[in-house]
């Protein structure tokens, strides 16, 4: 559908981003479907996510993981924290130097050696993105830092001031942003912006948010800072409560560009925002006319290969890239599967790298899924076939815990069947 | 805080039944600390979690996981689908027999044998509850049941009105009721309540709502279903996109009053809504003034059993469960941690069953991790000391996925301190 109006009108749509336009015969005509709004995947597996008792990796496990964040299509690769040991020194090094997309990311306290370091590890990155920042919590500013909330403003202005010095793109965290309240974390964005941040990073550091206060943080900072647009919010959320996903959604869909994750949602304690969650969800909801540019078909395999050089097991029920993420076993969703896959299924499973969804059978599974998957084997049975099967089908079932191909054979051979069709 | 009001005024906190009252002298005196709603939790780890490849059990592992449940505090453990094989109809009715204080509830379709089935199976609990429905999206209407609306709700309200000749308490689900309009799903709700149902069950079956979405359903269901005081709404959420904990929070918030869940989130594909997780958020979140009868400190052991007795792992990163939900490896946040527990934790561990939270020792440690560790082995390091320790310990903790105690012993002796203080 296409309009024509009067540009000088009020609420004119040229002055909303939000729209398309072309220009035709001296009239404006603008799409009435809005374009899309990119939200940029800040991947943090190499930093956050390698914080974790149990995950680090070597440097040259990094680069491999690093080239394949590089083709998945991430935004920033936050490659690690530079001044924390030489290990990590070099891995940051070693990532800047074979990165052909991405921006390579380093983190630092606000410390002047932190930031120095950093910059060093990063200079033969084409993309350099020093991250600094400082707590900005109560809790934060009293245990930890010991000073006063102005005290904490200068420390951040200065730290990005002189990142500012080695790199044009700073990104800067208000840590425990989460449990700061929002006058504060305003005062001190709207500080770091005028020292030249180009990113915003609002983390949930304890994972503590509801989605509601999530949002309504960054539709806050959105509304209240000076000079916002000049800079990206970033959302950054801990799984502590098992609302990581959530919170950054929210915090998009209230005017966050940027989200910062690990491959499956690895991290401290409970962990990260899973990148391929949030990548799923922009996806599967186009009516939030958000998205990124990150390569779906790509999600399973780098799942597995993060999973696999970590030594870290992703559980069966994990969202996205579990074993079972599409696996049907039970007899009423079995059913509806073969009828027709979007009963269930709401994503197809090849979006995301998997094969094909599995039908399962289980002593829970139904005659369809029984059906099937005989037919899968080679039977083709009669309504009251499948009646006397599925009867021996489900004595077997019930004594073990999943039915494969080969008990599919037993199972037909002692339900003795007469005229087997053979599919 | 006290007020005294005149009872006759418009908008009396008498008609808000947030609040408790107190008689006292002729005066109404309420508290301005609203109590706590009782938010119900249907544990259905037994039926739609145990309805996963690999996740079966036999009768007898059934039986010790539900009287867990039953001391856990959960008010309804959905135990089984009596008709959907011989094992599961000996479990529902033999767990029916030992449960002591939660509902016993039993599945089926809306299908005449089912119920009967069903009901016989729970003949022995003390409160018996029969879940039936049917799927009301278009897509199940029209692929699953080829049927109208009109015949949708003419079996809808079929089964509950002869469920509810056996038992008194019967719960409808709607299922699918996530892709549900939610004017139709009104109707279904409507006569249903009218047939008897106590309890609704609004299915995000696929697991593609968004938080605000799936709340805006029960608030939709709150506000125009004649008769839904009646009845108790309920979330069943899926975790496709990783969001069945965010959904079923939504939903108590916007008027819902029991959780379907399971131990770990297991349940098909990506599992459903974890238990440990909605407890944990409404007992970490009091302002929203809703609370479960759930006993927190045997959340980690009952994960543990469902984990051990169904094969089933829970990863590291697991919210509340994990093992590393409550683990500090990077020095940051160690140096957070041991200054002052709230600064990274919200929650204290042992509220959840875990004895302490660990200082894990990697490459990414600080000095203060070091020295608290170290100080846990038996050295008192000065400042200086720890200087020296700590050189060696880098070097040694590039090399290592975890420092454990012995290593520290080495690093200590490798670092040739003079006049070492034994804590």
């Amino acid at each position: 559908m296409l309009s024509i109006v009067n540009p000088n009108e009020e609420n004119h749509p040229l002055n909303n981003p939000k729209y398309k336009f072309v220009i035709e015969k001296e009239n404006y005509i603008y799409k009435t479907i809005m374009s899309k709004d990119k939200v940029q995947i800040f991947d943090t597996t190499l930093r956050d996510g390698e914080q974790v008792p149990g995950c680090k990796l070597n440097t040259e496990q990094k680069l491999v993981i690093a080239r394949r964040l590089d083709e998945l299509g991430v935004d920033v690769i936050e490659a690690g924290f530079p001044i924390s040991s030489p290990g990590d020194f070099t891995s940051v090094s070693e990532i800047s130097k074979i990165v052909k997309n991405a921006t390579v990311c380093g983190l630092t306290r606000a410390v002047k050696k932190d930031i120095e370091v950093a910059a060093q590890a990063l200079t033969h990155a084409k993309r350099p993105r020093i991250h600094t920042g400082i707590g900005t919590s109560d809790s934060h500013i009293k245990y930890k830092f010991n000073a006063t909330k102005e005290e904490i403003i200068e420390r951040a202005v200065a730290a990005v001031s002189y990142a500012k010095t080695f790199v044009e793109d700073v990104e800067f965290y208000a840590e425990d942003a989460g449990r700061t309240d929002n006058e504060f974390l305003a005062r001190v964005c709207e500080a770091v912006i005028k020292a030249g941040a180009t990113v915003l990073n609002i983390p949930d550091t304890t994972g503590y948010c509801l989605p509601e206060e999530y949002g309504a943080k960054m539709k806050y900072l959105k509304e209240n800072v000076h000079g916002i647009d000049n800079a990206i919010l970033s959302c950054h959320c801990h799984n502590d409560l098992g609302l990581a996903t959530a919170n950054s959604i929210a915090g998009v869909i209230n005017g966050a560009r940027q989200i910062e994750c690990t491959i499956n949602g690895i991290g401290e304690r409970a962990g990260n925002t899973s990148l391929e969650e949030v990548v799923m969800i922009l996806r599967q909801h186009p009516d939030l006319h958000l998205d990124t540019g990150v390569n779906s078909k790509l999600l399973y395999d780098t799942s597995r290969m993060v999973s696999d050089s970590m030594c870290m097991p992703v559980q069966p029920n994990k969202a996205i890239v579990g074993d079972n993420a599409f696996a049907h076993s039970s007899g009423i969703h079995q059913d509806g599967v073969i009828k027709n896959r979007e009963t269930y299924e709401i994503i197809d499973p090849k979006d995301v790298g998997v094969t094909e969804s599995a039908i399962v059978l289980t002593a829970r599974s139904g005659r369809a899924a029984l059906a099937y998957r005989a037919k899968n084997v080679g039977y083709e049975l009669t309504k009251l076939q499948l009646d006397e099967v599925y009867k021996q089908f489900l004595n077997f079932a019930d004594n073990k815990k999943e039915v494969n191909d080969d008990d599919i054979h037993l199972i037909v051979k002692a339900s003795k069947i007469q005229n087997l069709a053979i599919a």
